[in-house]
């Protein structure tokens, strides 16, 4: 992965946690852990990827507080890595990249997994982004201004 | 980076998204289109990142269709390259980033850039995500459903 070194004290909120997440693997294992995947070995059925690998990015999600260890929940000798609140904050992040991913990615013929409301069985709606008076907003709605100084 | 051939047929479109994107660097180029950027130099000046790094990623872009290579708006000579209705689909992805690094990793005096409804200029709110009867919904809230087959 390319060095990014820059972005950790970016004054952009999005570059910090692009900095802070790391890469790929780190945000399909914080899908993962949404979903309710707790152990190692459930990451490493899941992902597919060599356990250094994996390592390596569980260590990371730890030190930046996205996840943490906590003995396994059926008492044995096993540890697991459980979201915090920190990290089930990334919900929308996942959310959006999933609904543009069936949006965008999917042929109308083809299967995917789908995202649905628990108390209904019922698919989602669309994430919504929303003015303080309650208007929808778009990208074309919306600009960012550059650092605010608070007071 | 790490190899990832296998995610681009995965039934899960959270999978499928990350694999189109490719990786940060794409994740901060899409920001920047969003922001208005067109010019391969505005994107090389706002990212500080090498000229080769920077054309492979707008390549792959334009690649999956997330950007589109135009002739300039004023008339010159060069091209630009601007976000197609797939890439400004990435919007909330963009915006999830920001408000989780909003709310995570700032401390309350440090400034950062913020993002603001054109027609009122105050901050947008949260976004939402809502069942189809319109009720907020939290990650607790929701559960994936594997492969729905379609009728």
């Amino acid at each position: 992965m390319v060095k990014r070194t820059s972005l950790k004290a970016a004054d952009c909120p999005v570059a910090r946690a692009l900095d802070a997440i790391g890469d790929w693997w780190s945000l399909l294992i914080i899908r993962d852990a949404l979903d309710g995947m707790r152990r190692f070995g459930e990451f490493q059925k899941s992902l597919g990827v060599a356990k250094g690998i994996l390592s390596g990015r569980l260590h990371n999600l730890v030190d930046v507080g996205v996840l943490e260890l906590v003995p396994a929940s059926d008492g044995s000798a096993y540890q697991e890595y459980r979201l915090t609140e920190r990290g089930r904050g990334l919900f929308h992040v996942v959310v959006g990249l999933r609904q543009w991913g069936e949006t965008h990615l999917f042929s109308p013929e083809e299967a995917h997994s789908e995202l649905v409301d628990i108390a209904k069985e019922e698919p989602v709606e669309k994430l919504e982004l929303r003015s303080g008076t309650g208007r929808l907003l778009g990208w074309e709605d919306t600009i960012v201004r550059k650092v605010h100084r608070k007071v």
